[in-house]
């Protein structure tokens, strides 16, 4: 097998390897069973990096045109001849995990306006510093042991406080500390959810979760969100179709749209979820942006069928990895024993590091900035958009998300070309469909707007000089 | 329903409420669908915690029993009838989370002689304490952000490094981080096994793994553990009646029999392996606590059939969550995908501590000292169980485990009654195998085998004088 690889390309050589193969699966005909040169071989005769052969190969078995026989190697798979004339589109899956992939992965020189996370600057590094050297001077068991599997009490009680202004009656037996709010989604997906069943989220959503449902197999439905919530006609709609378990929401400063839901719309939502038996599980984890707390899901139902997911990382740390369930007691001990099988614990030293920063007041104070912070942020991104003539879904009032869509006259490769030459990083908005359908909105963090590459990005956009 | 409460008896309240449930079930039919009693209503009119009638429910439930339907309440299970007659036994997974639970919910004053980790005594502050602060000061994105998916690539080299005298030869590119080992299996079983798959674990083994295997409804079959590894002849007749996708080994300091595998059971293993078709796990957490390296099986294999899993939790910090996969080539990126999904990255902050005492030397100089130390007190265990009448399986060599059986004369339940009085926390050795098999044996942890109850309770086992 002998393939062409254009090293000056801007296609990745691994990409340029898989497709190469797949032309030659299709050319040498699809029957499985044929045998695949090894990784070794293919590397050597082409001088690429094992790495790009192993990438590619990857890929293919992802899409299921090749199989991997460990100890063995490669070899066309059965499926390969009803595969193989299709474009190398990639799976849901791999889609995400690509556009994640992304952001991870830029170099550091590019600016992430569209990621979902605050920039390193903005962050408060003293009272965190303060907090990590006290526990690493005054607890061994701090540093050194397990958690607890549900977590510490003292840690628990005290997010049982921080949920009191929410109107979140949660006791602290209640409460099941995790490792951020992916891992809470996975806890409560594996707990709640069999292969096959239906999942409703909100389209655009969270688009991570995507990937977590489809990775089990569950079936996703979008359900359109709109400025105050769901869109409860088409859920209507949907459920005389559907019969959900659970139904996906983020309450406040809505990931991508940075819309927030209303007490009418929350209380239609539960009203349903009544009539239809399911479950909700209501993604907070945005709360510590909020000035005036609003209504939560979990408030109105009292954490009866909703479970409420709040977290650390968008405030405090990304780095710590800590979070929370709360989560009606009856599902207590069935979420702590998986957590237990699959963790064993959470960091003790992250959690300790967290609790002492709720206990001297320091998280309070760090957020009350913050969230200042973030809605002049946000007041400003939106003058910026308007005067440019992009166009707003909705009008946050705080938090780091806005969701919006250039201005007609730019087609989207011209978009992407000119957000590369200006070292902007966007995130594709049809990752936040269920669906992955086409769209010309974009989710934008506006705490990156303040970068002359954002505001050179912006203006490029405004008055686009392509060549 | 009323039902008898007695505050003075030993079985705890919520195991009283689960009985009495259990009995009334029986007496007033087990047809399902009748509503039981609310958990407000239960507590209250027994004068009980909500907790005591929560915990009590979950175990109902857990069984099979009792049906939850979330915002309505408990009612009889349709499948009550055919388990009402049933004792009250618990599940595997229940059994095998139970044991856990103890020993995380035990008193501070019990010594956890059964345990799987150090005392927080043995644990040596000073170097890891320094690592931390120097984090903390000099590394605004360690304390702040998301690792990479994968983990950095410098942690990564350094455990390339430290793989090269085990003669494992794993590329930084083949590591991925996890947050310790049971996260790494779960990863593992995530990524290779469907419901139904038959999997071979040792047995005695790791309990936790049957209970994760358990939770994700794999077909656990268990392989006896000899003092040199698997014993093969059952392993062939296994063989010739399970097809096992995956086999779980623990090379070097076997959990519970402290045992290590000799370099023909090894190869005799990977020589089966090859012939079915099946994958390997090799756990080596207890790696850094052998002095001479033996032979591992991700050595033999080259990484082909072997995914190897090492942790830093046994010998550095079980708070911090740091562990890792080295794995083929080609499982890499799904295994990453899947980290992603379920929880974004690692604890980055954590990943640079344990990076910072792999560059700086001082993990190296710490496990010297803590396998020299855990060699002497195996030595010292092995001579005070010898003089007091307990078998030993296998003496090993040093790492924290032995395997060890008291004298006949003693019963199950005087023994239970002993390690009580002398405030002893044992493992109950039936938890340790496949089949959760009644035994003798006990797992006893030698790091906790200098302490004074320790010592009373072997004396005593030696000479007991119950009431």
């Amino acid at each position: 097998m002998k393939l062409k690889v254009n090293r000056d390309a801007r296609t990745p050589i691994a990409q340029q390897i898989e497709a190469g193969i797949r032309t030659w699966i299709a050319a040498h005909g699809a029957g499985g069973g044929r045998r695949l040169p090894s990784i070794r071989r293919l590397a050597a005769t082409h001088h690429i990096s094992r790495n790009a052969v192993i990438d590619a190969y990857e890929r293919l078995v992802a899409a299921g045109l090749v199989r991997s026989r460990p100890g063995s190697g490669f070899y066309v798979a059965d499926s390969a001849a009803a595969l193989v004339s299709q474009p190398a589109a990639t799976s849901g899956l791999e889609e995400v995990t690509n556009g994640l992939w992304g952001l991870f992965s830029a170099n550091e020189h590019t600016l992430k306006l569209g990621c979902g996370w605050l920039p390193s600057h903005w962050r408060e590094g003293d009272d965190l510093i303060h907090a990590i050297r006290q526990v690493a001077r005054k607890s061994r068991s701090g540093i050194f042991e397990y958690s607890t599997p549900q977590g510490p009490e003292e840690l628990r009680r005290l997010i049982q406080e921080r949920l009191r202004p929410l109107a979140i009656n949660a006791d602290a037996q209640q409460i099941v500390m995790t490792g951020g709010g992916s891992h809470s989604l996975d806890l409560l997906v594996r707990m709640l959810l069999e292969p096959g069943d239906v999942v409703f989220v909100e389209s655009p959503g969270y688009y991570n979760l995507f990937g977590l449902l489809h990775l089990q197999r569950i079936r996703v439905i979008g359900v359109p969100r709109l400025a105050d919530g769901p869109d409860i006609e088409r859920l209507e709609a949907l459920l005389a179709q559907y019969q959900p378990k659970l139904f996906y929401i983020n309450s406040v400063f809505h990931n991508p749209t940075g819309s927030t839901l209303t007490p009418a719309i929350a209380h239609r939502v539960l009203q349903l979820a009544e009539r239809h038996d399911f479950q909700i599980i209501e993604d907070d984890i945005y709360a510590d942006f909020q000035h005036a707390p609003t209504t939560r899901l979990a408030a109105l139902d009292g954490l009866n069928r909703v479970l409420y997911l709040g977290s650390f990382s968008k405030s405090l740390s990304s780095s710590l990895r800590v979070g929370f369930i709360a989560s009606p007691p009856s599902l207590v001990q069935r979420l702590v024993d998986i957590k237990m099988l699959t963790s064993i614990s959470a960091s003790r030293f992250a959690e300790q590091v967290v609790t002492t920063m709720l206990q001297n007041g320091s998280y309070r104070k760090l957020t009350e900035r913050l969230r200042t912070k973030l809605a002049n942020q946000m007041a400003l991104a939106l003058s910026i958009l308007k005067k440019s003539n992009w166009e707003v879904y909705t009008e946050p009032a705080g938090g780091m998300f806005v969701w919006a869509k250039p201005p007609a006259t730019i087609t989207p490769e011209a978009l992407s070309e000119l957000a590369d030459r200006c070292e902007v990083m966007l995130s594709p908005g049809h990752l936040f469909f269920a669906d992955h359908q086409p769209t010309p909105w974009l989710r934008l963090n506006v705490a990156y707007m303040q970068d002359p590459r954002a505001k050179a990005f912006i203006d490029a956009v405004r008055e686009p000089t392509l060549p």
